[in-house]
């Protein structure tokens, strides 16, 4: 069905615009990918835009942008950045106008997530009887809080008060060295929408509304794209592939990520989740 | 949280478009919502656009619109109507580009979604010992075949061969009457998902992608409005408004569909599914 | 973690009680697997104890012999034979003690599942205006009913009325041939379910009550046996496997049909459902 | 369907076994309900048999029994409590004959259930690098240990090694005053599921592996009673009766915890479990 070529080079010719996944594309638990930053310097010189799409809501896109540089790639600009938490700001500054925003993660990621006039509180620092004030809740990111403690004053908190409930990222988990993971925030999320019985606002990948993002990004001054134009490069099926094949674009799913050489063909049968290409890696 | 509200005019004033769920909003089990008439010729004199999103997929554009007019509803215009039929449309003349199309519905169903060039081949037509020239199959509709062999068989074509799966109408069932309901071609799907173990891709509400698609079509010549401009307008928590207030739209729910006055609190409540305005209907 | 095994009555002469699968050990597609009678003898002979438990509802125990009988396995006794129709049985002799009971599947199965002094009505024949009399509704069968139309007429009967529900077999689909499945009465349940957001009461492996009804059967005059006297052999990990490992027993995998040998670690691995043995099939 | 009736004690007297939880029945968070002492009493003077069941596996029989004794429950016999710990504690002495059982809980909970001459492991303790001696994972309590690191050490183990998983208590959460929850060992336990795509398995209510141990144990001297002698009364519908009308016993809902007065109808007929009879509580 899907076609192994020998180089991501050539097929990326094909494209105007490539999108990249960033954790097992660019970088991975050692640092950045070996040659990487050719290759990005090949997409400049061919004149091919490109955009990194993540789900990573823990840093802002200035944030990211600086941990690519001190990784050593240095000519990514910050506005090819695209992350999942761009959408939950998106949405809470739409959506929510007034009352405070309750979270569940670290002060920093409030600070970005959060920045839009409204005041937030740690979910620590809630008053179970006292919730008059609160007008939304975020699942920012696993780290800044004490989870013996805080999932239990969310889940009260989300079943005294009904207001709108967003997870910014929402990965089950995110790899931590070669062999092992750690919950995330959608794992975490997952856990208080099972006790609740209830389903929360999820932004991320496989999510179309981050391709969509992403689209009207590389549209915003004319409409120069179509879904035609562009190619989808992750190495996880169930998100970049699923997402990407979705939203209508083709896809690429490379090898140097979640997804090994001896068993890519395996989860693709049994996902049913087809990349239009599998590439050993976006170096060649 | 949500605000009760007299009149969906008074609301509508405030807004540049308004986006509306068909069956429980315009038209019900017995035809036509009475006055529904007057408030689309209101929204056209207060020079509010309008676009009807259903997740109807089992008839095109020009035949949903010929059954708004039989039913005494004449100005609405063909491309106001937005059906989650033209999204798998759209998905398929994207990502197929070659063989035949299997699907599960009626002759006319697939006449209209794969008017793309490529050849469709219905269910039962379907030869399992011969399956090379097949590429895709998509959910139509639920009429047009036998349940107790066409099932069967495409469980049997998806076991033996790994291609796209489609779901032109996530909807799981569809109301025939004031008590009852049929299943629908997002309930066969589901069946099959689970007996398959994997995730087909589902169009329609909630998804974000058909606010996505309303929202270019309305911007289509020019960037005229931002997501604050927009109020969707729809009778059910769990598509119509869980996907409007997704894609970060300000949402109205309407009590002349699946959602009655004395339940609507608690169905808030227990999905935690929030409108913004409840209002009784969109006559006054 | 398992042991491969190279001799089925090795093993088992370790044991006092043997419980069988049917399809997959003692029959498949094709029929009866060559030696299987000799198997039995041998279990005969040594003094072992067995039973057969099977999900199969459509048939009653004496029927399910007579089949066995045809195929050519002629030392099977009736009361060996046990079967989650059986659960069901006694389920509404215990639970059920007026009204008529509603069911979908065959004329047959209804006879013998039902023969509780109740009546019982066919899905076709009810009127939905006129539910009074229904006090119960089964499950039995895939076959004996239009589902096209009757799917429909059970989901709207269980929307209009609160009963107790009963699937007399959970398998959500069954081999047809080598390749082949055939949806199965647990497959439409779990549609209904699904559509009606209801759990019903399921019988059959992997649930305990099936062990335990077949534990008390091999106990019933005099208490002889311990968990620990007995080994269930099966070919599902899902069912067989799961089942005798939950209920505290001894279990065996066997290679004779739905798991094959050159997958058996693969999926051992994937589900976390380990058995004791591993033996290539009950013929050694 | 079901019968409203004024007095426990006339319904009682009908059976010669009542099965009692605990939490919402004899019990909540004030601490003994006023009143169960009689009942009891009432109980003994009428010949009644009783047992307690309940899915609290954080403490063994004697340290429940003594738990009673201090709320000033007296007459609650130590062997009229049956735990889904012990359930769990069967399970490993049948199935696991050697190497150490790692465990998420308090040490206590593991030297009670795990006293079966294993050695026990905490999850704090296990060395991701050397995991050759562990046989078995039990999911005990949700106390005891941090959830920031060790649920991801639980999750990263069961990555590298697949060992039988045991949940000692299915529930998800448990109540800790009039308003709030917290979560329990089941909810981790399904957190852990939903990351490693597997089952583990579960014992407690509403599985009806609890109900035949506690059938098992009031015959284990001669076989006295059928099932059509035993009521269970619980005041959760998806464990208690949910469970006791799978196993085949009539059941009655208690209005004393979970389920109140004024939503119990909605309950039962929005879940479609149906107890025999309704009554206040277990006091008159």
């Amino acid at each position: 069905m899907h076609i192994r070529v020998p180089s991501f080079r050539e097929i990326a010719k094909q494209f105007k615009v490539i999108f990249l996944d960033s954790y097992g594309v660019l970088k991975n638990h050692k640092g950045l990918i070996d040659g990487v930053s050719d290759t990005i310097q090949f997409l400049r010189e061919e004149g091919i835009e490109l955009r990194v799409l993540t789900n990573d809501a823990s840093r802002s896109q200035q944030q990211q942008s600086e941990v690519f540089d001190r990784l050593g790639l240095k000519n990514l600009k910050v506005d090819e950045i695209i992350t999942s938490g761009m959408l939950a700001k998106q949405f809470l500054s739409h959506k929510i106008k007034s009352g405070k925003i309750a979270y569940l993660g670290t002060e920093n990621s409030a600070e970005y997530i959060l920045q839009s006039g409204l005041e937030h509180i740690a979910v620590r620092d809630i008053d179970l009887e006292n919730l008059d004030e609160i007008s939304a809740f975020v699942f920012l990111d696993d780290e800044g809080f004490d989870w013996n403690t805080d999932i239990d004053t969310t889940v009260n908190f989300l079943r005294r008060k009904t207001v709108p409930v967003i997870v910014a990222n929402s990965d089950k988990y995110y790899p931590v060295n070669k062999n092992d993971v750690s919950v995330a925030t959608g794992g975490i999320a997952k856990l208080c929408e099972s006790m609740l019985n209830k389903k929360f606002i999820h932004f991320g990948k496989p999510d179309t509304q981050m391709f969509n993002y992403a689209f009207e990004h590389i549209n915003h001054d004319a409409f120069k794209y179509t879904k035609d134009d562009i190619l989808m490069v992750g190495d996880t099926l169930s998100t970049d592939i699923l997402g990407g094949n979705k939203f209508g674009l083709k896809t690429m799913l490379v090898l140097t990520g979640n997804t090994r050489s001896d068993n890519a063909d395996l989860w693709i049968n049994s996902s049913g989740i087809i990349p239009d290409y599998i590439c050993n890696s976006i170096l060649a």
